[in-house]
């Protein structure tokens, strides 16, 4: 059986921290109790953390207030990495003009905006525009009519040989204690078996979310990999992204993974973190 | 190149053919032109024939009325072969009582009332019945709200182990000459990977399509396989699932595959038809 | 947790019964202590018995001998249905005349031969006689240099587009306790991925093997496939494979399964055997 | 249809270009004719150049021995950016101490050497070694007996839960004008598949390749992801994952794609290149 250890002697070997968040810092219920002491703990010990997370329903000001408002006042935009910024790297490296459709809320669309290209959401496609449509991104399962915009994607991208990039590459999210909802990773992926073609996929376990989260730390000074950790709750995407990227990682139970079922995941899968933890809470002084 | 040879000459060395409906006999635009002749010399020539289609929107009486009104009176609920129909012969074999939950129009859930069996649309469970649904099939992809309803099956299978049957296998239909709409086998799909387990699915390409037509036709009396003919549109499923059943088939270029790409495709799929002719229209006198 | 129930209660309500071969009547050990006295029960009763196997290596004749060896003198080559009787099959109504190629030892060759046609084991295909080479049928994991012959296998491909039959879908065997082998269902898969073509796969789960098994079962009186048991020891293939062609099902303890792991297993895969039994043994008298 | 541009008009407009090497620089009958000339047009205008190939079967030292032979003098090691480097890198930071078993060449295990770990071939694994064996990785297709190694890589893996380490993503490469050969990425996913465990892939299209080549030329300046140019001769590898990591590319047809299926191919991938060019030769003067 696997002995989860304190959370704190692990976190004192390392100079940054990259945390995921729903699972990690916060659930359905909201905050993980004790988590604000972790965050004070690293603002007194003066090591950086990161919150690394397959969200783009929202912009990085946007997840940082509603730490904010869980209590954890430290925790600010900057300290923000989501896949829709990746999403939004790409359409400024590779969507020079035109329009970006998406399918998401008003929201999501805002990381397409920051990037300085018109957006529009599938709704509003018609014969009077879709040439100049010259990429699509999903966002967030929220916004749109699935009946509707999921069919016309299909055939937006049959008519139009554009990339499109998958700003979240989860397959469900948790609502409550009993129910999941699907998220706009599993639409993305249908879309992509219908109409046979390649999309662009950002999210973790994909090292290019780690790679960003890596130049921002480097931007401050110089790191090896063997400095950060990272900590999640769910072996496919933040443990085996994290051992991937190079990084030591924590598994911990405040969400996915139940303690019963992690040692019957982790041979199953193969999927091996460097630690586990009850949660990343620090306690106590 | 590939010579596209005529129909009248394949067809006179088979006992029975089964053809596809969409692509070969009706298309968006109606009956496949001079359709009405290939039936009038099969039943001229007393051969046998029956429709295997990937269908399970409506009942096999609502199909034959539908050719009918095509101008094909010759076509009967007994010659239909549906996807349906095995949908609806596994649920008598192996749900013995209990309520059906399923996805679709009211017509395709005909399928399980003629089993037997209560049927319930996905959007009517609720905490009073969740415990006595036994089943899901998929039939259809209209007559549900996509958001609420696949959101509900998630977890509708998360919370009971229950068979769950895709009664079309198919991930997308032609609506028009531009345009395709995602079929329910894609929608079905999407869940499988999201909840993570087995379904059980029914159409072609999957041999017990031809084996339920296949004995349909020996309680006529006996006949081998080689004096069947498949007749489809569609490498993937007509053409792949006939050749592995070890019919002859034949591909027509009246649907899905173009004949300046047939060769390229049969290349590279490694799927190859027995015959290739331009339609399985049985031209003049 | 779930409680297994006694074999013999089962099989009383049943007219004809499946067994898998490996992991249910015998294992690496030999035979699963007590199944004589099973047989002996379904002599006694007048029940109907097949054999139902993804093994292609040898012979029907062979593997009945391999039963009697272990002291099954009631089990003859009239009671075995391997997926190798599939693949022949297939030649014989597909390929008509040239040359088969084959992946696997000369006993499992004799399949091929039995249709009539020529067989060459790959090592020898060579410019002189590829042109006359019309499929190729993956047998068996053994008699053949893997390095020299899967690549050649992969370039012949490549030159002649012919079916490629895979006559045994299993990934693994056992080999002892400790150990198993890469089966050559594993071996055509990772070929057919390299190719990029589709093969034609035969073997459980597939619903063509329980066809033959219940074709054969009707040529001696009517029955409908509620009197018919499949009795297996893994969910993906024998009972995936029977609760889809509607039969019920039993998962026993004597192979892949382990009664710990049982109710994980079920409840993670959505596959759910009718019933749970220790063994396929009838016990006592 | 495609009208192909010259790559000099394309190059001038970048400060870095990474190549792809096979079908790009060479093929199997050698030097691509007049790539002398680029190489030559790049130092001249002192424009900063990396080659960034899926290989891990020798040391970058070796690889660019392997150009200087071919006339490229000025191709060092240290312009070489191989999967091979990856996996390395990767052991160094997960793999603290122990053994690491290879499959592959001794060429191969260099760069598991020259990070200070202890290297031993699959096939002297043994049970006075098995527990020491702390990772695995996939080096080559060549070096070892496929059949005995293979079958000993699945029985490790189950018997030890330790990281497997994929060095080159590729599933076939080229061995004259008519033949290929299958390369260690389609043994190492079969073997995923038979033992159902998640394995570490190293190569291109994955970004981290990108990145890696990245951090070296960021190392000598700030330089854009604009300023960089990737060329390479497939869709699904050099193009689809410089596109992803934000670069411009450029799809030559000296190598996998043939000019005629170039549209085709694009259509249907939805993997757009910036640029079409015939080579990647810069011509005249």
């Amino acid at each position: 059986m696997i002995n989860p250890v304190e959370f704190k002697s692990i976190v004192d070997r390392y100079k940054v921290i990259f945390f995921d968040s729903f699972g990690v810092i916060k659930n359905y219920k909201g905050l993980v109790p004790g988590m604000k002491n972790t965050f004070d703990y690293l603002e007194e010990n003066q090591k950086e953390y990161y919150i690394v997370t397959n969200d783009a329903s929202r912009s990085p000001q946007q997840l940082a207030e509603s730490f904010v408002k869980l209590g954890l006042d430290m925790i600010t935009a900057d300290k923000i990495i989501s896949s829709g910024m990746l999403a939004k790297e790409y359409l400024e490296l590779k969507v020079p003009d035109g329009i970006v459709a998406y399918m998401g809320t008003d929201d999501s669309a805002h990381y397409i905006e920051s990037a300085g290209l018109r957006t529009l959401p599938v709704k509003a496609i018609d014969d009077s525009n879709i040439n100049e449509v010259n990429a699509l991104v999903f966002m967030d399962d929220e916004g749109f009519n699935w009946f509707r915009d999921l069919n016309k994607v299909v055939n937006l991208l049959r008519k139009r040989n554009i990339p499109a990039i998958v700003a979240n590459t989860d397959f469900a999210y948790p609502l409550n204690m009993h129910d999941v909802a699907i998220a706009v990773g599993a639409l993305a992926n249908m879309i992509e078996h219908v109409v046979g073609k390649k999309f662009i996929h950002f999210g973790k376990p994909d090292s290019q979310m780690f790679m960003f989260a890596y130049d921002l730390v480097r931007a401050k000074g110089p790191i090896s990999k063997k400095d950060i950790l990272m900590v999640g709750d769910t072996l496919h995407t933040d443990i085996l992204g994290g051992n991937k990227f190079g990084l030591d990682t924590v598994l911990v139970f405040s969400g996915n993974t139940q303690p019963e079922d992690a040692e019957t995941s982790i041979t199953s899968t193969g999927i091996v973190p460097t630690y586990i933890c009850e949660t990343a809470v620090v306690c106590g002084k």
